[in-house]
């Protein structure tokens, strides 16, 4: 099976036996010296001075943690969303009791900074502005640079970032961009299982944190930040998810940081290039189109979920579908972490064989 | 090595390469068969009509769904705590504002039903007893079945479990116990890699959910239940552990509960019957001891820290140190899961070899 929805991705053959590789103690030296290793690598990639942890979770526990380690109920959150995942973080910051004000922007079109910065001239005492990096429901990324600069002209809030399907394939200069929680998943651009949620902090989220009253404890980084100095993690870690991130991680630093960016870049060109030879159209506008997930209309004439079932079973390849309001209309091609050429072209021609298949019936 | 803390455990080779398998859309169908199946196969070994969840977190993330999901900030508590974990219960109750009244019994023994008898009389409004099944940090279980009725005999509160180190290793039939909430972990008896917290829930537990106020998303198990109505985890799930889980739990129907835990009885024996072999006393009284973990008290003329660093350094038996006020004070041989008699005998021989050439340095 091309497994090209948008996470997990597939796994290289090395990847998959590491997964597979015997059980290790935790808390013996082994581990101490992958945790080390794992946490200057995700530094190195984002571009951070900053603390960065490892949680056994799924993508959304480093949302839940970006929320509930810098906030206090009742304060005062921005969220912009672009799509269902932007509207999951405003949904996590209420749970929480925060006080969240949704704008909300077309699906299919990325955020806009200007109206950002309006909303935020109303909203003097704003804690937090809350943010989707790639919105992997409707293929968009978000102008997260632009939109952070203005959150630090115009206010004192952290930027609190949902890199799940972003960080690793798309730039994400955390330090230059001014960004103060980074939250991201394994099985993403990371070339691993899912199973673990990684998360990076700026210094002004780590004094965030010391006073943030939202109540936690598993996702409490004071807990890792004191068990990271000893090398060890907190709780016992999904350890499969973790051989496999140590060796992705450093196979990305091998290849170059630019290397594995370009790479994705031009990739997802292929994508949306592909797309355009059928005559398709694409969901997003190309100027705002996602590096690591390309969304596609489905033709009038289709039906969607039967397109994802045929590519699936006739061909061998799992496109993603539309999710919520797109259910059907939209069809998505994973292109985040390993990645070959043939990967995108089987795609393409699955998607065109399906459509005349269905047509022809 | 002959991996002997009390979990991760050591996995057999089909256990591994079902962990190394390539990654699958969570989405579909083949997904929807494995989620079905071992939450059936889940219930029957816990011998429960309730529901069940697979949550991607460590058994941590179980204690603390266990929590989240059934109480209200300001519901009065009532710890059992015989040891680390026992602690740990009651800080995650704390840390979400509940008001805990803590028991506290001497390490290396178990819980007196009857002291739990008298303090409920005096806390009518009790609206959970939370409590350890098998202390791992001291290898005592707890008698939960008498907890149970006598929790049932003098209240209405809720009975939160932490079986994480004792569920599939030790008899807790849960329906019949009138157990509320049981949580446990994949990397425990279950035989599987870490990753995956596994939660339990009677009527009663479900109730109460309704109208929690503890606020929580990532671990709220509403999300899990509407899910899994559609075969679907609410958040990726950590596959690594799925894959080798759902192997382990249809191993454990296949060769019989009642064999795998009389297994685990057999294999405890050994090593309790080794360690005296040897001269050494065991921690706890032996009418309490753990079926799942052998806790060993370190002859007064022995560093402690040396005795497990030679045991793993020079004859490749990793064994537990202790814990908190325990280190040093003890070692622990894990023997939950998959235990063949020669792993324990391997034990036993690295600790007397160990303790030899610590004595004739």
């Amino acid at each position: 099976m091309n497994l090209r929805i948008p996470g997990p991705v597939p796994l290289p053959d090395e990847v998959l036996e590491l997964a597979g590789s015997q059980m290790i103690n935790h808390r013996g030296p082994q581990f101490a010296e992958i945790i080390d290793r794992m946490t200057a690598n995700f530094k190195q990639v984002l571009g951070t001075k900053g603390r960065a942890y490892f949680l056994t979770a799924s993508g959304t526990g480093s949302m839940e943690a970006a929320i509930v380690n810098t906030l206090s109920p009742g304060d005062r959150v921005l969220l912009i969303s672009i799509g269902s995942f932007g509207n999951r973080f405003g949904d996590i910051a209420e749970a929480y009791d925060t006080e969240v004000t949704r704008i909300e922007f077309e699906w299919g079109t990325a955020a806009d900074p200007e109206r950002v910065r309006e909303e935020l001239r109303s909203m003097p005492d704003c804690a937090a502005v809350i943010v989707t990096h790639n919105e992997s429901s409707t293929g968009v990324v978000n102008p997260i640079d632009a939109i952070s600069r203005v959150v630090h002209d115009e206010s004192d809030a952290l930027v609190l970032v949902d890199a799940v399907s972003s960080a690793g394939g798309v730039p994400l200069p955390m330090d230059d961009w001014g960004l103060d929680v980074v939250g991201t998943a394994s099985q993403k651009s990371w070339v691993a299982p899912p199973g673990i949620a990684m998360i990076a902090m700026s210094d002004r989220a780590w004094e965030a944190h010391k006073t943030s009253k939202i109540p936690k404890y598993y996702f409490d980084v004071d807990q890792y930040e004191k068990f990271l100095q000893i090398g060890q993690p907190p709780f016992t870690p999904a350890l499969s998810t973790i051989y496999a991130l140590d060796h992705s991680l450093q196979a990305i630093i091998e290849e170059g940081i630019e290397e594995v960016l370009s790479r994705h870049s031009a990739r997802a060109q292929q994508a949306r290039d592909g797309a355009k030879r059928l005559g398709l159209e694409l969901f997003p506008d190309a100027s705002v189109a996602s590096d690591t997930v390309t969304a596609v209309r489905i033709p009038d004439d289709i039906d969607g979920r039967a397109l994802v079932a045929h590519a699936r079973d006739v061909y061998g390849v799992e496109l993603g579908g539309g999710q919520e309001k797109l259910a059907g209309q939209i069809f998505r091609i994973g292109h985040m972490g390993w990645v070959e050429p043939e990967h995108i072209e089987e795609s393409i021609a699955a998607v065109e064989k399906s459509l005349a298949d269905l047509r022809n019936k």
